[in-house]
């Protein structure tokens, strides 16, 4: 394959969207409402039989009737009619094509005729196409998307996904946007991956500078040589998390009907995606999680976790926790940070890590006890990374995080991770203070750990190196 | 034990608050301003030194000086001055007390001994001690906590808590007030339990019309086969889920220096709860996203769920999740309910349960699609349980979910759980409006099933009886 072509994919100067609609909440005007929230710089070119005007601008009534020098065209017909877009396409000089439409394999034993006359003229016309049955694709670097969901700007920065399922450029994205405050760069709903697949996205994330992690939901793998082959190189570079949907009889069954997935055998695969420096998730809220993490926070030198608690539970809990599920262990501090620990502490009272910072907090008040615990920990060569769990209410007295963000810039090498307990208003204004500073937060006691070791799982393969 | 005496800890005629503070945010404040929002209908009786008045209180100098009859004391004293304040109450005639003070037998040896005294002054005098080390207890039936964390008006529920942590009747709950919409009956801090235990509050619970289902957190059982004996009865009636800290090695030992727990071997423990009916969970957040579902529906007469997606990719997911992590299965629909689901899909799409209901919802809307499909599966006699996931967002035009309340009402045995993709915005102001009507949300897709998982086990206790 040409990887020029695929570069147009993430970097268009003009893009024709093929089946444009004049009607608000229509996926044929959302397209375009899209691309102007997210300020595209290329031209772009409605097409519609009815001509007019679609959004200001002006619109073509075929494809052949398109300007010159086109270079992508979303189509956004239904299934039936897209073999006939491509060719037009094709004609018309444009070489990549973003195709919307479901029905196709995923659906019946029409839709796989339809899928088959597809192929056929992909490889006559050489055009790429990503897709059918996809909610498109992002690439913010330029200020480019090809979804059809209302998604308005999308925030930059170093994430790119690789998802087997339409949803993950719609809901799934706007879900991040709404609820984080991390960046992507590219994010690549493949759909039925007729021609553009796992292997192609994948090689070209692998030198992509905008992008710093590589997050992957796919459901089956079209060349799985190919993309361990890739993912070998690319894993000792960046960080490549999957989670693997039909990991199950069950689940292969529904990922056939999703998006005509043959499953590969499992354990093979599983064993495989582990040689090739790729970490294996378990759960979809991972991957919005740990790209947080990933995006936020260096990928830890170690497994040596600091944990600074408000509660001797949580500590037990957790020990339990990470013993059971991860490759984490509590970092055994030097003794100078022994002293430390000691010194702020009340003195009938024997502290370590994992530090219970409450009876600190009791004699010097929350902001001193949580500050210099974790201080004591990140200068302690023995510790890797730091947890923290806050505990915040209005009454307790306002507790500055600077301090957070200030350790951050002090000890740029050490991920530090933040959950709470206490008020969800005031852990509410925490995130937000903290995340745009560039600080993750995670509601929930278990997530920092849970993210932690799929990180720490990470920094193996970028060791290979 | 004289069961009267405990029943007075939950519904307390008078309270004498021992170590009582006149200073804004002051733990003996607290206490005392916790009690005036909840509405406390007894008597409150602040004792300090320096008299006066607190709150509006007349402040007695000393607990001799108490009025006749105060059955309750909290006690807000440093740990060396407890067993003094114990026989001094006793003395009164006050048969209840509260001991908020950590520094005993899980910091030190001479924290032992203070133990021992402290124990030895309780089987001299009788009276009944919650804790020490301790954030207290809650009783909204009776108006009453003894919690000394800022809380408010906690609000009532079903739900009662027995915790081996001070912190749930502290920064824990005022997370699930201002986090959930469910509300507790009881909620104890055990602290070190070096009187009432968990095998008495059990009992309590048992018979306590107020509890509808119970949830534990212990790092030790005091008396474990008293324990199991009462729960064997408890959980034909009641739900009882319980996480068990301390489960490994480190985690013990983290317990030993929390509460001063001295675990038991966890894998006979793990039987002997299954056997006596206790549903073990193995994460802190369960002990709320369960009870939530606990307070607001009904436990599933079995394991076949219905679920309702807007994703194939979240139908593989949790196909996978279901067969790795629980007993659940997916019911294998009635032909009647196979007809309707094909009457709102369009024409070539073959939807079953699990149901894919965004081919519908695309040509018969969202509120249409999901309501009928959700429906077609609560009428369906292999149908125990449903979970749907909505998309939302402004964009997409308003889905009024009150369809979903009357499904409530119309099915008021089969659970119906809601999660989400899509606009955290929205699916705040969606969980507003449901929640309030007793229907639980959950913001991450996997939490549903997990709960469910949880909930059905509990199924099975109740069926023995």
């Amino acid at each position: 394959m040409s990887k020029s072509k695929l570069a147009s994919f993430f970097a268009p100067r003009s893009v024709a969207v093929v089946g444009a609609s004049a009607t608000p909440g229509k996926p044929g005007r959302t397209v375009i409402e899209n691309l102007v929230a997210n300020g595209f710089k290329g031209k772009i070119h409605p097409v519609n039989p009815r001509g007019g005007e679609i959004c200001g601008f002006a619109v073509s009534e075929t494809i052949s009737d398109l300007p010159k020098g086109v270079d992508m065209g979303i189509v956004m017909l239904p299934a039936a009619q897209t073999p006939q877009a491509i060719a037009d396409c094709a004609e018309r000089g444009i070489q990549s094509v973003v195709l919307a439409a479901g029905g196709f394999a995923e659906v019946d034993h029409a839709g796989e005729d339809l899928q088959a006359e597809l192929k056929e003229v992909i490889e006559r016309t050489g055009v790429r196409v990503l897709g059918p049955n996809t909610a498109g694709h992002i690439s913010t670097p330029a200020n480019f998307t090809s979804s059809f969901f209302p998604l308005g700007d999308i925030p930059k920065g170093p994430i790119s996904y690789i998802a087997q399922t339409g949803n993950f450029t719609g809901a799934m994205m706007r879900s991040i946007m709404s609820g984080e405050h991390y960046g992507v760069a590219r994010c690549i709903g493949l759909g039925n991956a007729v021609d553009i697949d796992e292997a192609d996205i994948l090689e070209f994330l692998a030198d992509d500078p905008e992008t710093g992690a590589i997050f992957v939901y796919l459901e089956s793998l079209r060349r799985p040589q190919e993309f361990l082959k890739i993912a070998r190189k690319v894993t000792k570079k960046k960080p490549v998390v999957m989670l693997k949907g039909g990991a199950t009889e069950d689940g292969a069954k529904a990922a056939m009907s999703h998006t005509a997935s043959l499953g590969s055998d499992d354990n093979i695969l599983d064993g495989a995606l582990k040689q090739a420096g790729v970490v294996r998730i378990d759960e979809f809220t991972h991957l919005f999680t740990a790209a947080k993490a990933a995006a936020m926070m260096p990928v830890p030198a170690g497994n040596r976790v600091g944990f600074v608690s408000p509660s001797g539970a949580f500590i037990v809990h957790i020990l339990d926790i990470c013993k059971q599920r991860t490759g984490l262990e509590f970092a055994k501090v030097t003794s100078k940070t022994q002293k430390r620990l000691g010194e702020i502490s009340p003195p009938f009272i024997n502290i370590t890590n994992p530090v219970d910072v409450f009876p600190s907090a009791t004699v010097n008040g929350m902001e001193f006890a949580w500050r210099e615990a974790m201080t004591a920990l990140l200068k302690d060569p023995n510790v890797d990374s730091i947890v923290t769990i806050l505990i915040l209410a209005d009454e307790l007295g306002e507790m500055k995080l600077d301090f957070i963000v200030d350790q951050k810039k002090r000890f740029p090498d050490k991920p530090i991770y933040v959950s709470f307990s206490g008020d969800e208003n005031s852990n509410a204004a925490a995130k937000a203070f903290l995340e745009p500073k560039g600080v993750p937060t995670f509601p929930r006691i278990e997530d920092p750990f849970k993210v932690l070791d799929i990180m720490t799982q990470c920094r193996k393969g970028l060791a290979k190196g």
